[in-house]
This record gives structure tokens, C-alpha cells and sequence, in this order.
């Protein structure tokens, strides 16, 4: 799910404890701590922050991927690959696979871990697997306008959606033309 | 820094919404999700919880890994390897060298990623990256009681403090033997 991209990019400061709803405030922990963090005075909860897990996959049939065209913002109308926020109580594989199956409709099979990027200035950490697509049939969830399979020639590389995603993308085909898949750590600044 | 680390394994449901301090209710957002959210019934605002990553390394020296003994709970007098929760604005490998140096005083040189490692149950994602001691002198913060360089033979299998870093240690002398590291991705149920 990647509706709630931009609220999560630009998440606001905590302002109230969320276990007894007093105004927090911003200080150093007493435990050994070297960070500020949101500290309740009352109840004494500290409130950390940390980044978040963004997972999807490449969906590949033969020598076409899969793309999907983003229904909502931000970047409406670009194209991505399925991907979107790791939840509690799934692997990153399992979550890969979940966004995969929301936003495509997409029947597959998981491969190998792909690539992981970081995108520190946004606390993400995105994690791509490769896939196998079973079929070329397509039922996509209200976030994708289309699913379509794209060549390397045809990608539209000048309409993805996010950096992570055409970086991703650049380094699977160049893998792909060697024949040998490896697994791709690089940071986006 | 892995103080807190029973806290967020178990974090206590949030009650009270960060931004208002209203009571929060339990449903599914309006906005298409489908999972349970903390609701804000006054300002709307739903509140996430997702993930956490826990960054460390394998610090080697020749034949010698470096073993962090816990100062802290849980596992307080266990053997582990330096990591802790990555914080906002790092990557991941910035978060390992980081807690490297916080929990061993160690000076060294980063290395590859070699281990994620899934703990779904309680919401982690463990990473691992090799690293290169420069020295034999460390300097442990106040998490660690002693840092001490360990050769295979020596290493305290029934003293380490988590499977995460059981599991990695294993896979790490596995690839040592046979002259060739690879990343392992894996899950711990």
C-alpha cells in the first residue's frame, strides 16, 4: 500500500503520548539515550521513530516485466513497480508478495532477494525481489490504473514513479544481460 | 542501542493519538486499507506501526570475531554481536558502523551485507554486514560489560544472547570455509 507515501515521507512530530494523551515533550531519555526523542512527562513513555520498510518485486514473464500505472498520489499517472509498506507480522518477502497480489492482481511465483536501497533524508529502506509471473492476466487493485508488461526497450523511463524503482530496474536488466543475478545494496541521496 | 528492545517487542498498544491526544479507536481506515488502525475519532489521523530494523556487524580480526557480553536486559551477561534499532536519517549500513562503535569502541572498516534475517513475530527485520578490525583494542559503551575477540572454537554457542545472531555466526564460518561469502536471507519463527 502506498497510498499513505507522502503522509509517511513528511510524517508530522508527535506532540501527544499515545498511552496517556499528554503533551510530550522533546528531550533526551534518561536511559543511556544519545537522541532526542518525545518524551511523555507524565507517564514517562519515550516515543522512537524509526525508518520504515518499503517491499515489492519485478514481475517478469519471459523478457517482459511488469509495471503498474499508479492511481494515487503522489506521482499519479507514473509508472511503478508493485511495492509498497512492510506491515507487522509478515517477512519481507511475505509483504513483497502481498503488495504484488494488491496492486497487479499478478499470479507469480517469488525468486531471489534483489536489491535493497536506502533512502535515508525520506527513513526508508526499500527491498526488491525478483518474480515469476505465471500468466499475463492481470486484476488490478484501486491503486493501479493499469498492469502492463514492458519490454527493456519499451520501459517508460522517463514516467516511473520513484527513483528506487528505475535505479531498480537499471540493474536488473544489466544483471540480466550478464546472466547472473546478483543481489544490488546502493543508497539514493 | 538495544535498551529498549523488550519494550518494542512488545509495544503496548497505542490509546491516544499522537497529534490530539484523543482517544484513539480500532478499525479499518476509510481510505481503502484493509488492515485494523489506530483511529483518531477527533482528527482523523490513523496511526502505523510497522517494522523494525536492527542493524549490526560481524567485526573479524584474522581468525577472531568480536563478541559484545550484554550489560543490559534482556540477556543481560550473553554474547552478542554488535547492532542495534537503525534510527532516522542513517542507512543501514551507517546504523551498523554505528552501533559497532557505540557498543565495542571498535575501529574497523566496513564490509558487504551479509545476513537479513525475518523475525516476524515480533515485527524485525535483523542486518547484518561483515567488518574488518583494524585493531584488537576496544572501547565498549555502557551496553557492554566486555568485548572479546573469539576464534571459532572458542565462540560460546550456548551463551549467545539471540538466534539472530546465532544463525548469522554459523552462516558466516559456513561461507568462511569455503572461501566464498554470499548474503543469506532468512526467517526465525
Amino acid at each position: 500500500m502506498l497510498s499513505n507515501y507522502t503522509a509517511l515521507m513528511h510524517r508530522p512530530p508527535t506532540k501527544h503520548c499515545r498511552n496517556c494523551g499528554s503533551a510530550v515533550v522533546y528531550r533526551i531519555p534518561d536511559d543511556g539515550d544519545t537522541k532526542q526523542r518525545a518524551v511523555c512527562p507524565a507517564c514517562h513513555t519515550v516515543h522512537y521513530e524509526n525508518p520504515l520498510n518499503v517491499v515489492g518485486t519485478i514481475p517478469v514473464l519471459g523478457e517482459r516485466v511488469l509495471l503498474c500505472k499508479r492511481n494515487i498520489e503522489p506521482r499519479l499517472g507514473k509508472w511503478t513497480l508493485p511495492a509498497g509498506f512492510m506491515e507487522l507480522q509478515e517477512t519481507v518477502a511475505q509483504g513483497a508478495a502481498r503488495e504484488t497480489l494488491e496492486e497487479a492482481g499478478a499470479q507469480f511465483e517469488m525468486g531471489d532477494f534483489f536489491s535493497l536501497v536506502n533512502i535515508a533524508h525520506v527513513g526508508q529502506v526499500h527491498m526488491f525481489f525478483r518474480a515469476r509471473l505465471l500468466s499475463d492476466q492481470f486484476d488490478p487493485g484501486y491503486e493501479t490504473l493499469e498492469a502492463r508488461l514492458f519490454t527493456e526497450d519499451d520501459i517508460p523511463w522517463n514516467e516511473i514513479a520513484f527513483r528506487t524503482v528505475s535505479e531498480t530496474l537499471k540493474r536488473y536488466f544489466a544483471d540480466r544481460r550478464t546472466g547472473h543475478f546478483s543481489i544490488h545494496v546502493f543508497d539514493i541521496t
